[in-house]
Formats: structure tokens, sequence, C-alpha cells
């Protein structure tokens, strides 16, 4: 069964053919800065890897150029639309409403919908992206994968926020959690690896980062709330922050809400702190003895062990701490970094074992270590493709 | 050495009269209400205890009214002023300048002035206490007791926020922390009272809530920050909470920033979530089935122990918690739920013992709990007399 996944974001999408259940990537690319007169268009198969500069007006003209290529005579994979079994979304904002991966109706557009003023940036780019799929692959099933899903399980002690309650029952604000498919992924791969451990705590550190709780494979907590600005430091958001900054900003430096919410999304994090938001020229900074990087990546790394510290309260036991995305899978250092001074919870890195570069799932733990620690690369990608498949399958 | 201690709130004066260095209490009493027709004044000593209500139109008039007080022929306790050797302040914040208890001088009081900004209830009544101090009591010294001087020793990785740096060096953003006094007193009974136990977390339960992560006596990071507003759930207050919720009720709910300011400060916490900002009705509402006011116990507690798990990560350790204030001292239900479900932090509550009310420093965990649970009923009165004492020894 083909399967093609659909990520699209406020001026890019992403694409992955896959075929399921075998996993096999047919091929996959990506649509960037659409709208501008240099889009750019990438596409790579097994044989080929194509990439073309061109104006891309808006998504449809995109998911068009998309279908194109997959058609297309010499280089294509595919000889019909109707070829494709089903077209998985990524949908970043499900609110209450989606524990699970659904097919798209119109009901369940609607919904989409009503969560736009939560996820802004995200969720009207994921309809458009509905929507122009359903007419190009009409034939297909559309299905919606929720980044916010995993998260549905956690219980109201976590996701209830100390507000008036009016706030959360006409209003909807709470704790949702993102970068669930990731933690759904590699919290799952780790139980399977680690064979019955049951009190995992995912690090997801990529562009943005997040941390969730999962105890029996379900997520009882995590660091991003109603929004995805909070909880850790990240390469432009600030994270946490006591909210009288803000305030404090308004009245006294003068700012507007808006400019305060700018600079904590876009000009806080290791930006902010460092001049830097790319973690590979922080830590190269770091290496020659700038003082700046050097405290941006203790500060990075002690709020990660602090909600290690969090998470193992709520779990109320530790049987390991998962890393993940590209940070989490390619920094040894910030690895090095969080796992330092945590015997007492048992986390005691292998030096050697950290630095090995792979795209397997690996311990890097010493052994003996009371609490493992795994890398887990995530593949976002192939767990909507699998989720996809399931549904359809049932 | 008779010394007066001088907690001025917004509208009220708390005092106390003491000797040092045997911490004999001569009087001790307290005006609220300052500024309305009906302000309320209580004398305490013990022999004697007196109240009235009568209008008392501002501070001055106040502290010259306990000074009467002190000074009555019949009822009062010194021949002069002049017996007073000093007076000690509670001053709030203290900023990034006050690591230590002062003697007052023009300098320190411009000091107090610049922070008005960080602490704009607080730092105007504490100033304004001073003054009308040194004139009354002319003859004494004046010394501050700062309620941030306890957290000054944090590490940066701790006290610093992710947003850029111009908003610490130019604005002074930062963690300053608060309830100094008290973490302070009761983290030094606690190391007395365990014998050379390094790893040490503080919960100071009252109106306010707050932690601190305490190693070797000294504290490495607290859970309010920049303000007495973030962190644990408190009466009104919400405590921590993700950023974006108060740029979605300005933008999209029709809230200003005051507004929203106000609802987080005011309505919030326990009061927001149940109707009822006093422990004691929410408890007994929990007991009758109340189910609001039993979830936001759960949370209240559930929080605490997310910020044990994480102090234990910043401490790498633990080897108490000490429980202290009005709720901490007194709510062996809350007591009960911060303990439950924390074996895997060697934490467990002795059900009997937890039960016993007491003004003595106390252990309520079981015996054979790897890590201990204290209740130690917090002095601060004590504590700023006994700081005043040995700054002039010094």
């Amino acid at each position: 069964m083909k399967i093609l996944i659909i990520n699209s974001g406020s001026s890019s999408i992403k694409y992955q053919l896959m075929v399921m259940p075998t996993n096999e990537v047919i091929c996959s690319g990506m649509i960037d800065r659409i709208g501008l007169e240099t889009s750019n268009i990438t596409f790579k198969t097994a044989s080929n890897s194509h990439e073309e500069m061109l104006p891309i007006p808006n998504h449809k003209v995109g998911l068009q150029k998309v279908a194109n290529m997959l058609l297309d005579v010499e280089k294509g994979v595919i000889k019909s639309t109707s070829e494709i079994a089903a077209v998985g979304h990524r949908v970043v904002h499900g609110g209450s409403d989606f524990s699970d991966t659904v097919k798209i109706d119109e009901k369940v557009k609607a919904k989409i919908k009503q969560l736009f003023e939560l996820a802004p940036l995200h969720n009207p780019a994921n309809l458009e992206g509905i929507n122009v799929a359903e007419e190009i692959f009409s034939s297909a099933e559309q299905i919606a994968v929720f980044d916010t899903a995993f998260h549905q399980t956690m219980p109201e002690v976590a996701y209830k926020y100390a507000i008036p309650n009016y706030l959360l029952t006409e209003n909807k604000v709470r704790v949702y959690g993102f970068h669930g498919t990731s933690h759904k992924y590699v919290s799952e791969k780790a139980i399977d690896f680690l064979e019955n451990n049951s009190k995992i705590i995912t690090i997801h550190l990529g562009n943005g980062c997040s941390m969730a709780a999962v105890k029996n494979g379900k997520c009882i907590d995590t660091t991003m709330g109603f929004s995805p600005s909070n909880g850790l430091i990240m390469g432009t958001r600030s994270g946490d922050i006591d909210q009288s900054v803000i305030f404090y900003m308004i009245k006294n430096l003068g700012y507007t809400a808006d400019e305060v919410n700018a600079v904590l999304l876009k000009q806080s994090g290791m930006l902010g702190l460092t001049g830097y938001s790319d973690l590979r020229d922080i830590e190269a900074e770091a290496e020659k003895g700038n003082k700046e990087c050097q405290l941006a990546l203790q500060m990075n790394a002690y709020r990660i062990k602090k909600f290690i510290g969090a998470y193992a309260a709520a779990l109320n036991g530790l049987d390991a701490i998962v890393f993940t995305a590209g940070i989490g899978e390619n920094s040894s250092y910030m690895r090095k970094l969080v796992c330092t001074d945590m015997d007492y919870y048992g986390i005691e890195i292998d030096d050697e074992k950290n630095q090995i570069r792979s795209k397997a799932i690996r311990e890097i733990n010493k052994t003996g270590s009371k609490a493992k620690v795994l890398v887990v690369p995530t593949d976002e990608e192939y767990e909507i493709a699998n989720q996809v498949y399931h549904l359809l399958q049932n």
C-alpha cells in the first residue's frame, strides 16, 4: 500500500511516499519558501536526486508540482495518482478532540479550523494541505495524525493550569503538548529495545525541544504546554520564564505584548544567550572558550536535568531516558552535559559509547547503570505512515 | 540588647521587640488596614494582650502608635526609645546588590528605592518604614534584612533566563527568589537537627509558597523568580504557567496586560480552581467529596513533587525535605499528598507522626526512610533579630 505523507508548514511542504507495511521509502522531498520567487523544491528517490528553484506562489501549486514529479514519465515513481491509497497529514494541533489518528471528513476539517486560534502558524497550513490533497489525490483516503494526540492521556493534575476554571471550560486553555508523534515513536522503540521498561523519559531536542514522561507507554506529562513556546530552552525560544517578566517588559520597558511575544519566540533561547541559534556553532565556540556559549549550554542541560528529576517524581521511578531528534541524536556534547552528576538517578553515561555516530537505536550508558541512557533516532514520517496504515487495516 | 523588628507591608506593619541573644520576645503585634477608618492594632506581651480599632492614615502615624504603646506608662515595656539598640527591617527586594544584612545609610536607601520597579507593592512600604523608624527610634541602628539575600548564592545556570542578555545586564531581569529569611532559618535548623546533612529541599507553604534547593547550607535554586508570582500554586496566584497563555488572553480574549496580571495574581491558584482561597476550607470541602477541591489539592501537591524531583537533580541527591510556614507546619493533608508515591526518592511519611501538632521541629518520616521528612516551624522575626544581633557584634 502506497502512502503519501504530507507535512505542511506556513511556507513549506515536506512529503514522503512510502510502501507499507514494508517501510520502503519510494521518494521524499521538500518545498520551502512558498510564496517567494525563489521557492526551492527537492525530490529524492533511491537512484535519483533532483533540486530546482522556481516561483511557487501557494500550497496548491506546490502540491500540484509534487504530484507532477511523482507522475513524471522519466523520473517519476507512479503512473497515476490513484496508486496512492492514502495521504497522511501531519496536523499540529488537535486540541482536546483528537487523541487518535482519524479519517478526515467535513467534521474533522471544521474542528481543525476551530483550532486555528490555538495554532495560528500551523493549523491553517495543515488544513490548506488537506484541501489541496483532496483535489489532487481524490481517490486516496485523507487521514490526519495530530502532534498533540499522544499527550491526550495526561491526567488532569498534569494538564490543568492553576487559573480560573472558565479559562479551561470556555476558552480551552490547558496543557496540550507537542512533538507527540516523535515522543510516541521513540518511546515505543525504546520499550521494544529495553523489553518491558515502564518508566521512560523522552527528550526531543531539535529546532523545538520538549520532553515527555511516559508510563507503560502512555504520556503522563510533557514540557510544552498550551503552545510550543515553553518548557526547555530552544534555538530562539525562551522556554519557561516567570510570567511577571512579560508584565514588567510591557509596563516598565515600553514593549507591546506582541513585541514581548516576538522577543521570547524569536530572539531568546540559545540565540538570545549567545548570538548563535545553531547548536553546532555554539558547541564549536564553547570549545574555543567562549564563556557565553559554555554557560548557555550549561543552562540548557540544567533545565533538562531538572525536568528529568520532575518526571522521575511524576513516574515515581526511572528506567530510561531517551535522546532523540537533531540535537538529541547528534550532540554527544549536550548528552554528556545532561548526564553529568546524575548518578543519584542511576544515570551514568559511557563516554566512548556516547561518541558513536549511528542511525541505529543504541544504549550509551555504562554497563550496570541503573537507568538506561538511549539514543533513538526519531522518524515522524514513518510513524505517520504506520498510523495511517493501521487505521486503514482496522 | 533590645531589637525591634519591623515588617512593613503596603497596608500593614508587623512588629516584634526581642532581647538578644536570649531570644526573649518582649512584645509583638500588628497594625493592618492602614489608610482605612477601621485600622486594627494589636499589642501582646507575656502578661497582656490588647487590641483596638482606630483610624491610622499612614505608616508614620502607625509606627508612632507602636512607639507610644511600647512607652505606655501602664502597659508599656520600655521607658525610652533609646533602650532600643537596633531596628531590623524586613526588606522584600534587595536585587543583586545585597547578599547580606546591612546597616542602612543613604546609599542603601537609594538602592532600595531603585528597586521599587521590581517590587512595587513591597519596597516602597519597606522604605517608608525605615524613614519613619529613623525619626522615631533615632538613637537605634537601622538595619535591613533582605528577603532575596539568601538566594544570592544561586549559580548563573539557575538565576539566568534564556532571554536576550541585555535584559539581564541593563534591565536586571533574572531569578531573585523570595522568602529567603524563612528558607535560611529553616534550612539551618534542619541541618542542626539532622547533623551534617547537606542536600536539603525547603518547602515554604504559606500565603505565598516557594521552595529552595539548599546544598551545604547555600541556596542553589528556588521556585520564585523575578517576582513572587511564579513556581508553586498559591492561594490566589497561578504559579508557573505557559507564557503563551498571557498573549492568547490579550490577543484573542480581549484582556489588557494589566487585567491578565490581575487574574494570575488575584483570581488564580487555589481560588481560581475551587472558589476558596483558604486551604482549611478547601481541605474541609475535599473531605466532604468536593471534586474540584480534591483536584486542586492534588495539583498543588503534584507541582511540589515535581520540584522535589527537579531539585534532587540539581543537588544530585536528597537528604531531607523540610515543610514550613502556615500550611507546611499545619496541614498534615498536604504533607501526606506530597509524600505519597515518592518512595523512589526515599521519602516515606509516617502517618501517625504526620498527625502530631507541635511548635517543635520534628521528623515525620518512617524509621528507615532514606530521605528525612521534617516539619520546621519558621520564625522570620527571630531570624531577622539574629542577623541584626550578629551584624552588630561583628
